[in-house]
């Protein structure tokens, strides 16, 4: 299996799940994987849902083997804008060690990283004692909205595993990897506040009513505080404390604060209180406005009170706040603070749990962590440090994967997280590459993770 | 001078200033202004301007007879959207006692209102002791921008006059007549935040910077108290007060606050501390937010931090508050609100001042009223009280006009408003119309005005 020439064939089936043209692409991308899944010994099967299959494919052979699932997606972002591209992105090309193409980092290249260390691994040792499992879906990007009813026909299946391992997170550079610890969760909601009926001159009626911008700036402007906390009742009470091991860790990421201030771009930081900026993206939670609007936009002025104005929320959780809780704090803030003389109407959108793992031997490991999870964050401290120079950092993540927390949720599988795409593979953006000396080393490092949970190094 | 004839011929000009295809309809419109300025026994200039050229009409006979000043405008409001309209805008039509065409109340109507009843008072005494002048300018619709220019070289000349004669104000109906004392001035501002270089993912860089929606909405949220006033320091410094007969001449006014609450549509008011609704927004200054934008605003969630944020911002200010030095204050107060980590970057737009003429024998009169200006008041309240069956009344507008205390200002004219258009004339939109009834009776007592002022009642 030659890991480049069986990307770039994956790269060229356009599967951007989104938009209902590339049902083709779609297709494509699925059933190329289905055919490497089968060729490594699979058992492939492809589970329906309201839009693109999930596939999942399984290699059992003893029940007392180990027992671990790969998840990864086969969708892509879309690829527009088309014209800031260097190269077509569904004609994968290498330029000066990478390979550009939609997909060459997220998530595709990953996912030939563990077929082609598997299929190096069963070369070598046909008879691994290793069970897998793999699960890989179609709608990763756009929010994964079947992998709720996937829970409910193959939860109980995978919950006979023992962990989950994925590569669909980044590390700062290709020296240096990341094992990602924590996802925070994520709470959705929009609120709208309408005056009048309709607009109003502001000199005829200016005076007399609460203009919806001044009121929503006024709650807006409430949810924090001075100090940069959320001012939301409730809000920090399930935040676990940050351990000094992952302070250590953090201060061994190449990124000082003026170089990621640079990176920015900004004056300055503003984190919560307590926080250094770096720490704050990674464990603390926020509430963040993503949108506002209302009134006259355009050039110059407009003497008009706005009949409505919104705005557009999201909140970062960290373990272990829980989402519905957040958002009715949330919502019941709001509705608290907004005037009588004003109609309020909030939409909840969709939400994430956020999700935590603890590598062995931390002094807040759970004392009944499994011993193959144990064994595979062992292993994988033992393998990237062989194969990229130095040992990865353990360390708390910003985004968001959803669907993490669902595999432990619905199936009880923790996860182990290594990250191999970096800042320069411009993921969701125009020329997407993903380099190809990272791909090798990853390679070596996942032949080594793999024979190291089998317990056969 | 047949009045309906003349205004129908008036309206039928396309008189649109602020689009360069109406450039025909506007020389119409002026042209056919002065033909009637020319029967009258005027004297006509045509004043060129940078864009729109204002029309200087002079008819002097003796120096020492009373002087009065007409203002108008000769341009309209743009028509579209032109299928809302019943009938044609320019093709002014006569349907339930009302002439339907853009410009009918704003201001031709009025204009021909004044123009028939001096023609019918020169058609009685050819030699009434009275010296007359017109402006009517053509850009009163765009912000009358050539008006500095035009005092430059005509103040000095209009200076000799006693005062302004302005119908282009409005009355609560066709039998209420409102006599307007004050307009409120106006001061324009945007403040736009900008933080990162670019609009940053919200979960990988959640937490470390100041989103510049949070800081927009607590920069504005601090600009009012709790109580509704306006939280600048100074603000209030220069307000007049409001005197009791202002408060007797409003209880007059055919509104209550309950039907005016019906009118807008509100759920419920907020005024300034102190102030009922219905003088809230004629006595009082206010700082409204008439638009507001930043981040995402489509459909859904979008997780971003967005890189900027705008407001928009505009003071209705009372007499005798300074444009400038107001304008002055609200930057002062919000450049020492920014937090130094965003760039704060505020477009100081256009300014008005506020206008305020007492009538006589008011507490407030000032004691150097000009005899002319007060027998001018005089005339109006009997021959309005005659023609309409009810004396005006004498209130603040909460609207502004800025021209109106430039005439002040740079020709020491003060102005005596007489409303003549009504809510439902819909001034601006489509489906304008001017009430015949209105028309007539205030021939009528324009006549008796005229006549009071020059002293031959």
């Amino acid at each position: 299996m030659n890991a480049l020439e069986t990307l770039k064939e994956y790269i060229r089936f356009p599967s951007v799940s989104t938009d209902p043209a590339y049902a083709e692409g779609m297709q494509g991308a699925r059933d190329y994987a289905c055919s490497l899944l089968e060729q490594l010994g699979f058992t492939v099967e492809l589970v329906p849902t309201a839009l693109h299959p999930v596939l999942y494919a399984e290699r059992i052979r003893q029940p007392d083997w180990p027992h671990v699932v790969l998840y990864g997606h086969y969708d892509v972002q879309p690829a527009d804008p088309f014209e800031r591209w260097s190269s077509a992105p569904f004609d994968p090309q290498v330029r000066d060690g990478r390979l550009y193409g939609r997909g060459a980092a997220d998530n595709k290249g990953p996912t030939i990283v563990h077929m082609t260390a598997l299929a190096r691994v069963l070369e070598k040792l046909p008879d691994l004692p290793l069970n897998l499992s793999y699960v890989i879906e179609g709608e990763e990007e756009i929010g994964s909205p079947s992998m709720a009813k996937f829970f409910d026909t193959h939860g109980e299946r995978l919950s006979r595993a023992d962990f989950l391992l994925v590569s669909d997170t980044g590390s700062p550079n290709t020296e240096q990897i990341v094992v990602t610890t924590a996802l925070r969760g994520l709470v959705d909601l929009e609120i709208k506040l309408t005056g009048a009926k309709g607009d109003l001159h502001s000199g005829i009626h200016g005076g007399a009513v609460y203009n919806p911008i001044q009121a929503l700036t006024e709650i807006c402007a409430s949810l924090h505080d001075a100090d940069g906390r959320v001012n939301v009742p409730g809000f920090y009470d399930d935040v676990l404390p940050i351990h000094d091991w992952e302070r250590e860790e953090l201060s061994r990421y190449p990124e000082t604060e003026e170089s990621y201030r640079q990176l920015l771009g900004v004056r300055g930081f503003f984190p919560a209180a307590g926080l250094r900026p770096l720490e704050a993206v990674r464990f603390g939670p926020t509430l963040e406005f993503n949108g506002i609007g209302g009134g006259y936009q355009g050039t110059g002025s407009k003497t008009v009170i706005p009949s409505e104005a919104f705005a557009k929320i999201t909140c970062r959780l960290v373990a272990s706040q829980q989402p519905a809780k957040i958002q009715q704090a949330v919502v019941a803030a709001i509705e608290a603070r907004c005037p009588a003389a004003l109609e309020l109407n909030i939409r909840c959108g969709g939400s994430g749990t956020p999700y935590m793992v603890v590598p062995p031997n931390r002094p807040n490991t759970p004392a009944d962590q499994p011993a193959a999870l144990a064994r595979a964050f062992q292993s994988a401290d033992t393998a990237i440090a062989r194969a990229f120079g130095q040992p990865p950092i353990y360390l708390r993540e910003g985004g968001s994967i959803p669907v993490i927390a669902d595999f432990k949720k619905r199936a009880g599988l923790d996860s182990l997280m290594v990250g191999l795409f970096t800042p320069l593979d411009n993921l969701h953006a125009p020329d997407e590459s993903f380099d190809l000396s990272m791909m090798e080393r990853a390679i070596a490092a996942f032949e080594a993770i793999l024979q190291g949970i089998a317990g056969v190094d």
